[in-house]
Protein backbone atom coordinates (compact mmCIF):
# COMPACT_ATOMS: atom_id res chain seq x y z
CA UNK A 1 0.00 0.00 0.00
CA UNK A 2 1.50 3.17 -0.77
CA UNK A 3 2.37 5.47 2.53
CA UNK A 4 0.65 8.30 2.89
CA UNK A 5 1.84 10.75 5.31
CA UNK A 6 -0.38 13.70 7.13
CA UNK A 7 1.62 16.36 7.80
CA UNK A 8 0.88 19.80 9.45
CA UNK A 9 1.18 21.78 5.90
CA UNK A 10 0.25 24.97 7.29
CA UNK A 11 -1.46 27.45 5.08
CA UNK A 12 -2.10 26.59 1.59
CA UNK A 13 -3.54 28.66 -1.28
CA UNK A 14 -7.40 29.25 -1.25
CA UNK A 15 -7.85 27.59 -4.88
CA UNK A 16 -6.50 24.46 -3.97
CA UNK A 17 -8.68 24.58 -0.19
CA UNK A 18 -11.57 25.11 -3.42
CA UNK A 19 -10.62 22.12 -5.19
CA UNK A 20 -9.81 19.61 -2.63
CA UNK A 21 -13.88 19.17 -1.77
CA UNK A 22 -14.36 18.25 -5.62
CA UNK A 23 -11.65 15.47 -5.50
CA UNK A 24 -12.57 14.44 -1.85
CA UNK A 25 -16.16 13.61 -3.47
CA UNK A 26 -15.61 12.28 -6.28
CA UNK A 27 -12.96 9.81 -4.87
CA UNK A 28 -15.82 8.98 -2.17
CA UNK A 29 -17.89 7.93 -5.15
CA UNK A 30 -14.85 5.35 -6.65
CA UNK A 31 -14.94 3.97 -2.66
CA UNK A 32 -18.55 3.47 -2.77
CA UNK A 33 -18.30 2.02 -6.03
CA UNK A 34 -15.83 -0.42 -4.53
CA UNK A 35 -12.61 1.36 -6.13
CA UNK A 36 -9.08 0.45 -4.27
CA UNK A 37 -7.00 3.06 -6.30
CA UNK A 38 -7.09 6.12 -8.31
CA UNK A 39 -4.87 7.95 -10.36
CA UNK A 40 -5.15 11.89 -10.95
CA UNK A 41 -5.53 11.71 -14.20
CA UNK A 42 -9.11 10.22 -13.78
CA UNK A 43 -9.74 12.67 -10.73
CA UNK A 44 -8.78 15.23 -13.17
CA UNK A 45 -11.11 13.59 -15.97
CA UNK A 46 -14.14 13.94 -13.08
CA UNK A 47 -13.23 17.37 -12.06
CA UNK A 48 -12.32 19.27 -15.72
CA UNK A 49 -9.06 20.04 -14.07
CA UNK A 50 -5.42 19.05 -15.64
CA UNK A 51 -3.93 15.99 -14.42
CA UNK A 52 -0.91 18.16 -13.14
CA UNK A 53 -2.82 20.64 -11.40
CA UNK A 54 -4.97 17.61 -9.43
CA UNK A 55 -1.25 15.94 -8.51
CA UNK A 56 0.18 19.53 -7.12
CA UNK A 57 -2.90 20.32 -4.94
CA UNK A 58 -3.27 16.75 -3.51
CA UNK A 59 0.75 17.21 -2.52
CA UNK A 60 0.06 20.20 -0.26
CA UNK A 61 -1.74 17.26 1.28
CA UNK A 62 0.95 15.28 0.98
CA UNK A 63 -0.72 12.75 -1.10
CA UNK A 64 1.24 11.17 -3.52
CA UNK A 65 0.12 8.47 -6.12
CA UNK A 66 2.04 5.29 -6.76
CA UNK A 67 3.12 5.23 -10.48
CA UNK A 68 1.02 3.40 -12.63
CA UNK A 69 -1.19 2.41 -9.34
CA UNK A 70 -2.37 5.72 -8.30
CA UNK A 71 -3.79 6.98 -4.91
CA UNK A 72 -5.03 4.19 -2.65
CA UNK A 73 -9.04 5.75 -2.20
CA UNK A 74 -9.03 4.83 1.52
CA UNK A 75 -6.59 6.43 2.73
CA UNK A 76 -7.37 9.34 0.42
CA UNK A 77 -10.61 9.96 1.63
CA UNK A 78 -9.98 10.11 5.28
CA UNK A 79 -6.77 11.86 5.07
CA UNK A 80 -8.73 14.78 3.02
CA UNK A 81 -11.33 14.86 5.26
CA UNK A 82 -9.27 15.44 8.56
CA UNK A 83 -7.21 17.75 6.42
CA UNK A 84 -10.05 19.36 5.48
CA UNK A 85 -11.43 19.62 8.91
CA UNK A 86 -14.47 17.96 8.31
CA UNK A 87 -13.64 15.13 11.04
CA UNK A 88 -13.24 18.04 13.73
CA UNK A 89 -16.26 19.65 15.57
CA UNK A 90 -15.94 23.42 15.04
CA UNK A 91 -18.09 25.05 17.55
CA UNK A 92 -20.23 28.27 15.96
CA UNK A 93 -22.85 30.51 16.93
CA UNK A 94 -24.98 31.83 14.45
CA UNK A 95 -26.32 35.77 14.37
CA UNK A 96 -29.37 36.25 13.01
CA UNK A 97 -32.57 33.76 13.10
CA UNK A 98 -34.29 35.49 9.71
CA UNK A 99 -35.53 33.67 7.22
CA UNK A 100 -32.12 32.04 6.05
CA UNK A 101 -30.52 32.27 9.85
CA UNK A 102 -33.46 29.90 10.32
CA UNK A 103 -33.07 27.72 7.53
CA UNK A 104 -29.24 27.20 8.06
CA UNK A 105 -29.66 25.70 11.60
CA UNK A 106 -32.31 23.55 10.13
CA UNK A 107 -29.56 22.09 7.85
CA UNK A 108 -28.00 18.93 9.91
CA UNK A 109 -25.74 18.42 6.98
CA UNK A 110 -22.68 21.44 7.90
CA UNK A 111 -22.28 19.01 10.90
CA UNK A 112 -21.35 16.34 8.97
CA UNK A 113 -18.43 18.45 7.58
CA UNK A 114 -17.50 19.75 11.34
CA UNK A 115 -19.56 23.20 11.59
CA UNK A 116 -22.25 22.24 14.99
CA UNK A 117 -23.89 25.55 15.45
CA UNK A 118 -24.07 25.49 19.76
CA UNK A 119 -26.20 28.67 19.79
CA UNK A 120 -27.96 31.26 17.96
CA UNK A 121 -28.64 35.30 18.79
CA UNK A 122 -31.85 37.19 17.98
CA UNK A 123 -33.59 40.32 18.97
CA UNK A 124 -36.93 39.05 18.49
CA UNK A 125 -39.02 38.39 21.73
CA UNK A 126 -40.94 35.89 19.64
CA UNK A 127 -37.98 33.11 19.38
CA UNK A 128 -35.66 34.17 22.21
CA UNK A 129 -36.08 31.12 24.30
CA UNK A 130 -37.20 28.99 21.83
CA UNK A 131 -35.20 26.55 20.27
CA UNK A 132 -34.70 25.40 16.10
CA UNK A 133 -33.19 21.78 15.18
CA UNK A 134 -32.11 21.33 19.17
CA UNK A 135 -29.95 25.43 18.58
CA UNK A 136 -31.46 26.74 21.45
CA UNK A 137 -31.71 30.97 20.31
CA UNK A 138 -30.08 33.70 23.34
CA UNK A 139 -31.02 37.43 23.11
CA UNK A 140 -28.05 39.05 21.43
CA UNK A 141 -27.52 41.03 25.13
CA UNK A 142 -26.42 37.33 26.23
CA UNK A 143 -23.57 36.59 23.49
CA UNK A 144 -20.56 37.49 25.95
CA UNK A 145 -22.18 35.45 29.07
CA UNK A 146 -22.24 32.37 26.55
CA UNK A 147 -18.79 33.18 25.36
CA UNK A 148 -17.78 32.47 28.55
CA UNK A 149 -19.27 29.14 28.64
CA UNK A 150 -19.46 27.45 25.05
CA UNK A 151 -15.85 29.39 24.01
CA UNK A 152 -17.09 29.65 20.21
CA UNK A 153 -14.21 30.68 17.15
CA UNK A 154 -16.57 31.00 14.58
CA UNK A 155 -19.60 33.00 14.19
CA UNK A 156 -22.05 32.91 11.23
CA UNK A 157 -23.68 35.86 10.19
CA UNK A 158 -27.55 36.19 9.02
CA UNK A 159 -28.46 39.36 10.16
CA UNK A 160 -30.34 42.20 7.92
CA UNK A 161 -27.30 44.65 6.53
CA UNK A 162 -28.55 47.50 8.15
CA UNK A 163 -27.08 45.92 11.66
CA UNK A 164 -24.21 43.61 10.08
CA UNK A 165 -21.40 45.99 10.77
CA UNK A 166 -22.74 46.58 13.96
CA UNK A 167 -23.12 42.67 14.76
CA UNK A 168 -19.40 41.86 13.57
CA UNK A 169 -17.77 44.35 15.65
CA UNK A 170 -19.99 42.91 18.43
CA UNK A 171 -18.66 39.35 17.45
CA UNK A 172 -15.00 40.63 16.82
CA UNK A 173 -15.34 42.37 20.55
CA UNK A 174 -16.40 39.21 22.36
CA UNK A 175 -13.94 36.95 21.13
CA UNK A 176 -15.01 35.61 17.34
CA UNK A 177 -12.55 34.91 15.30
CA UNK A 178 -13.82 33.80 11.61
CA UNK A 179 -16.79 34.60 10.57
CA UNK A 180 -18.79 33.39 7.59
CA UNK A 181 -20.71 36.18 6.05
CA UNK A 182 -23.92 35.60 4.56
CA UNK A 183 -24.99 38.78 3.70
CA UNK A 184 -24.49 40.84 0.88
CA UNK A 185 -22.77 43.89 3.25
CA UNK A 186 -19.08 43.65 2.78
CA UNK A 187 -18.00 43.89 6.77
CA UNK A 188 -15.02 45.26 8.03
CA UNK A 189 -12.81 43.43 10.43
CA UNK A 190 -9.30 43.74 12.33
CA UNK A 191 -6.72 41.73 10.74
CA UNK A 192 -7.10 38.90 14.07
CA UNK A 193 -10.09 38.08 12.26
CA UNK A 194 -11.21 36.57 9.08
CA UNK A 195 -14.16 36.50 7.16
CA UNK A 196 -15.64 34.06 4.63
CA UNK A 197 -18.62 35.71 2.75
CA UNK A 198 -21.12 33.24 1.04
CA UNK A 199 -23.09 35.41 -0.81
CA UNK A 200 -26.20 33.71 -2.47
CA UNK A 201 -27.34 36.59 -4.36
CA UNK A 202 -24.28 37.49 -6.09
CA UNK A 203 -24.45 34.13 -7.60
CA UNK A 204 -28.07 34.88 -8.13
CA UNK A 205 -27.19 37.86 -10.06
CA UNK A 206 -24.31 35.71 -12.46
CA UNK A 207 -26.70 33.36 -12.98
CA UNK A 208 -29.93 35.59 -14.09
CA UNK A 209 -27.07 37.50 -16.10
CA UNK A 210 -25.55 34.63 -17.93
CA UNK A 211 -29.13 33.31 -18.54
CA UNK A 212 -30.22 36.26 -20.12
CA UNK A 213 -26.58 36.57 -22.51
CA UNK A 214 -26.04 33.07 -22.98
CA UNK A 215 -23.47 33.96 -25.33
CA UNK A 216 -19.92 32.35 -24.99
CA UNK A 217 -16.96 34.32 -22.95
CA UNK A 218 -14.94 35.21 -25.88
CA UNK A 219 -14.22 38.66 -25.06
CA UNK B 1 -31.33 65.20 -10.51
CA UNK B 2 -28.58 63.15 -12.84
CA UNK B 3 -29.72 61.38 -15.50
CA UNK B 4 -29.66 57.57 -15.22
CA UNK B 5 -30.62 55.60 -18.28
CA UNK B 6 -30.66 52.09 -18.20
CA UNK B 7 -29.80 50.23 -21.42
CA UNK B 8 -29.18 46.18 -21.76
CA UNK B 9 -25.60 45.99 -21.39
CA UNK B 10 -25.18 42.50 -22.35
CA UNK B 11 -22.96 40.01 -20.66
CA UNK B 12 -20.52 41.57 -18.02
CA UNK B 13 -17.47 40.44 -15.79
CA UNK B 14 -18.28 37.78 -13.05
CA UNK B 15 -16.20 39.83 -10.73
CA UNK B 16 -18.15 43.11 -11.30
CA UNK B 17 -21.28 41.13 -11.26
CA UNK B 18 -20.15 40.01 -7.76
CA UNK B 19 -19.83 43.44 -6.66
CA UNK B 20 -22.63 45.19 -7.34
CA UNK B 21 -24.44 43.73 -4.93
CA UNK B 22 -21.86 45.49 -2.22
CA UNK B 23 -22.05 48.73 -4.02
CA UNK B 24 -26.40 47.95 -3.55
CA UNK B 25 -26.38 46.98 -0.11
CA UNK B 26 -24.19 50.39 0.99
CA UNK B 27 -26.16 52.50 -0.93
CA UNK B 28 -29.54 50.88 0.52
CA UNK B 29 -28.31 51.53 4.05
CA UNK B 30 -27.14 55.07 3.25
CA UNK B 31 -30.80 55.32 1.93
CA UNK B 32 -32.71 54.37 5.41
CA UNK B 33 -29.89 56.96 6.69
CA UNK B 34 -31.76 59.67 4.40
CA UNK B 35 -28.95 60.49 2.28
CA UNK B 36 -29.67 61.60 -0.99
CA UNK B 37 -26.53 61.10 -2.94
CA UNK B 38 -23.31 59.35 -2.63
CA UNK B 39 -20.05 59.18 -4.30
CA UNK B 40 -17.87 56.48 -5.39
CA UNK B 41 -15.36 57.28 -3.33
CA UNK B 42 -17.74 56.85 -0.32
CA UNK B 43 -18.83 53.67 -1.84
CA UNK B 44 -15.03 52.75 -2.26
CA UNK B 45 -14.32 52.96 1.45
CA UNK B 46 -17.39 51.23 2.61
CA UNK B 47 -16.18 48.13 0.22
CA UNK B 48 -12.78 48.53 0.29
CA UNK B 49 -12.32 48.78 -2.98
CA UNK B 50 -10.59 51.64 -4.94
CA UNK B 51 -12.59 54.04 -6.21
CA UNK B 52 -11.64 53.80 -9.82
CA UNK B 53 -12.98 50.29 -9.73
CA UNK B 54 -16.35 51.10 -8.15
CA UNK B 55 -17.09 53.77 -11.23
CA UNK B 56 -15.87 51.36 -13.69
CA UNK B 57 -18.17 48.66 -12.56
CA UNK B 58 -21.18 50.92 -12.33
CA UNK B 59 -20.50 52.47 -15.72
CA UNK B 60 -21.41 48.75 -16.93
CA UNK B 61 -24.54 49.88 -15.31
CA UNK B 62 -25.20 52.52 -17.23
CA UNK B 63 -24.13 54.68 -13.85
CA UNK B 64 -22.26 58.16 -14.09
CA UNK B 65 -22.09 59.62 -10.97
CA UNK B 66 -21.87 64.18 -11.49
CA UNK B 67 -19.10 65.80 -10.65
CA UNK B 68 -18.96 67.00 -6.73
CA UNK B 69 -22.55 65.61 -6.29
CA UNK B 70 -22.05 62.10 -7.61
CA UNK B 71 -24.74 58.85 -7.68
CA UNK B 72 -28.57 59.54 -6.79
CA UNK B 73 -29.14 57.06 -4.38
CA UNK B 74 -32.32 56.21 -4.86
CA UNK B 75 -32.06 55.91 -8.62
CA UNK B 76 -29.46 53.72 -8.26
CA UNK B 77 -31.03 51.63 -5.68
CA UNK B 78 -33.82 51.13 -8.51
CA UNK B 79 -31.51 51.05 -11.50
CA UNK B 80 -28.96 48.03 -9.35
CA UNK B 81 -32.16 45.99 -8.19
CA UNK B 82 -33.47 45.73 -11.46
CA UNK B 83 -30.01 45.28 -13.90
CA UNK B 84 -28.90 41.99 -11.39
CA UNK B 85 -32.47 40.61 -11.82
CA UNK B 86 -33.58 41.03 -8.06
CA UNK B 87 -36.91 43.10 -9.50
CA UNK B 88 -37.63 40.12 -11.62
CA UNK B 89 -39.20 36.66 -10.58
CA UNK B 90 -37.15 34.08 -11.78
CA UNK B 91 -38.98 30.33 -11.63
CA UNK B 92 -36.68 27.46 -9.91
CA UNK B 93 -37.35 23.99 -9.23
CA UNK B 94 -35.37 22.52 -6.55
CA UNK B 95 -33.97 19.16 -6.39
CA UNK B 96 -33.12 16.95 -3.62
CA UNK B 97 -34.89 17.60 -0.49
CA UNK B 98 -32.77 16.33 2.03
CA UNK B 99 -31.35 18.51 4.88
CA UNK B 100 -29.80 21.85 3.07
CA UNK B 101 -32.67 21.26 0.18
CA UNK B 102 -35.51 21.08 2.89
CA UNK B 103 -33.55 24.27 4.50
CA UNK B 104 -33.20 26.12 1.09
CA UNK B 105 -37.17 25.62 0.90
CA UNK B 106 -37.78 27.45 4.41
CA UNK B 107 -35.72 30.47 3.17
CA UNK B 108 -38.67 33.32 1.73
CA UNK B 109 -35.52 35.66 1.50
CA UNK B 110 -34.59 34.09 -1.83
CA UNK B 111 -37.64 35.31 -2.82
CA UNK B 112 -36.50 39.08 -2.36
CA UNK B 113 -33.77 38.51 -4.88
CA UNK B 114 -35.93 37.19 -7.64
CA UNK B 115 -35.42 33.40 -7.43
CA UNK B 116 -39.26 31.82 -7.27
CA UNK B 117 -38.83 28.47 -6.27
CA UNK B 118 -42.58 26.83 -7.41
CA UNK B 119 -41.60 22.76 -7.09
CA UNK B 120 -39.27 20.63 -5.55
CA UNK B 121 -38.46 16.70 -6.19
CA UNK B 122 -37.07 14.09 -4.51
CA UNK B 123 -37.70 9.85 -4.28
CA UNK B 124 -38.30 9.94 -0.19
CA UNK B 125 -42.24 8.58 0.03
CA UNK B 126 -42.35 9.99 3.19
CA UNK B 127 -42.36 13.83 1.43
CA UNK B 128 -43.36 13.38 -1.70
CA UNK B 129 -46.89 15.10 -1.74
CA UNK B 130 -46.42 17.10 1.14
CA UNK B 131 -44.92 20.89 0.98
CA UNK B 132 -42.38 23.24 2.35
CA UNK B 133 -43.00 26.52 3.03
CA UNK B 134 -45.72 26.54 0.46
CA UNK B 135 -43.72 24.66 -1.78
CA UNK B 136 -45.76 21.39 -3.22
CA UNK B 137 -43.06 18.34 -3.29
CA UNK B 138 -43.21 16.06 -6.12
CA UNK B 139 -41.60 12.49 -7.11
CA UNK B 140 -38.62 13.36 -9.34
CA UNK B 141 -40.81 11.21 -12.13
CA UNK B 142 -42.97 13.87 -12.45
CA UNK B 143 -40.32 16.43 -13.42
CA UNK B 144 -40.73 16.30 -17.26
CA UNK B 145 -44.61 16.74 -16.82
CA UNK B 146 -44.31 19.49 -14.49
CA UNK B 147 -41.99 21.29 -16.70
CA UNK B 148 -44.32 21.38 -19.05
CA UNK B 149 -46.41 23.25 -17.25
CA UNK B 150 -44.47 25.12 -15.17
CA UNK B 151 -41.38 26.48 -17.84
CA UNK B 152 -38.48 27.07 -15.44
CA UNK B 153 -35.18 27.56 -16.34
CA UNK B 154 -33.41 27.18 -13.09
CA UNK B 155 -32.50 24.40 -11.22
CA UNK B 156 -31.05 24.13 -7.75
CA UNK B 157 -29.11 21.06 -7.37
CA UNK B 158 -29.00 19.81 -3.74
CA UNK B 159 -28.62 16.06 -4.31
CA UNK B 160 -26.70 13.88 -2.34
CA UNK B 161 -23.24 13.77 -4.17
CA UNK B 162 -23.71 9.66 -5.10
CA UNK B 163 -26.55 11.05 -8.07
CA UNK B 164 -25.40 14.68 -8.43
CA UNK B 165 -24.57 13.55 -11.94
CA UNK B 166 -27.21 11.45 -13.21
CA UNK B 167 -29.75 14.42 -11.72
CA UNK B 168 -28.21 17.17 -13.41
CA UNK B 169 -28.04 15.06 -17.18
CA UNK B 170 -31.92 14.85 -16.44
CA UNK B 171 -32.37 17.95 -15.22
CA UNK B 172 -30.75 19.55 -18.74
CA UNK B 173 -32.65 16.84 -20.72
CA UNK B 174 -36.08 18.67 -18.82
CA UNK B 175 -35.07 21.86 -20.24
CA UNK B 176 -33.31 23.49 -17.14
CA UNK B 177 -30.49 25.92 -18.21
CA UNK B 178 -28.61 27.05 -14.79
CA UNK B 179 -27.85 25.01 -12.15
CA UNK B 180 -27.30 26.54 -8.91
CA UNK B 181 -25.01 23.94 -7.47
CA UNK B 182 -24.74 23.11 -4.08
CA UNK B 183 -23.40 19.58 -3.55
CA UNK B 184 -19.60 19.82 -3.55
CA UNK B 185 -19.71 17.64 -6.73
CA UNK B 186 -18.21 19.16 -10.20
CA UNK B 187 -21.17 18.36 -12.00
CA UNK B 188 -20.54 18.82 -16.14
CA UNK B 189 -23.31 20.28 -18.44
CA UNK B 190 -23.46 21.18 -21.80
CA UNK B 191 -22.47 24.43 -23.08
CA UNK B 192 -26.24 25.01 -23.26
CA UNK B 193 -26.31 25.05 -19.49
CA UNK B 194 -24.59 27.12 -16.84
CA UNK B 195 -23.29 26.18 -13.71
CA UNK B 196 -23.39 28.30 -10.30
CA UNK B 197 -21.29 26.59 -7.66
CA UNK B 198 -21.92 27.95 -4.16
CA UNK B 199 -20.23 25.59 -1.82
CA UNK B 200 -20.99 26.03 1.85
CA UNK B 201 -18.13 23.15 2.54
CA UNK B 202 -15.44 24.22 0.23
CA UNK B 203 -15.98 27.84 2.24
CA UNK B 204 -15.75 25.34 5.52
CA UNK B 205 -12.41 24.28 4.61
CA UNK B 206 -10.82 27.77 4.07
CA UNK B 207 -11.75 28.83 7.19
CA UNK B 208 -10.92 25.79 9.42
CA UNK B 209 -7.82 25.83 7.23
CA UNK B 210 -7.36 29.63 8.15
CA UNK B 211 -8.20 29.65 11.50
CA UNK B 212 -5.66 27.04 12.32
CA UNK B 213 -2.88 29.28 10.18
CA UNK B 214 -3.57 32.42 11.04
CA UNK B 215 -0.58 33.80 9.77
CA UNK B 216 -0.79 36.37 7.00
CA UNK B 217 -0.44 35.57 3.18
CA UNK B 218 3.02 36.54 2.55
CA UNK B 219 4.22 33.71 0.43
Amino acid sequence: MGKILLKNTGRIPEPTLRRLPWYLSTVKILQTEGEVYVSSTRIAKATGMEASQVAKDLSYVDLTGRTRIGYEITSMVATLESFLGFTHLHKAYLFGVGSLGGALLQDSGLKHFGLYIVGAFDINPAIVGTSINGIPIYHTDEYEKRMAIDQVNIGVLTVPISIAQEMTDKMVAGGIRGIWNFTPYRIHVPDTCMVQNTSLYASLAVMYNRLLHPEKENK
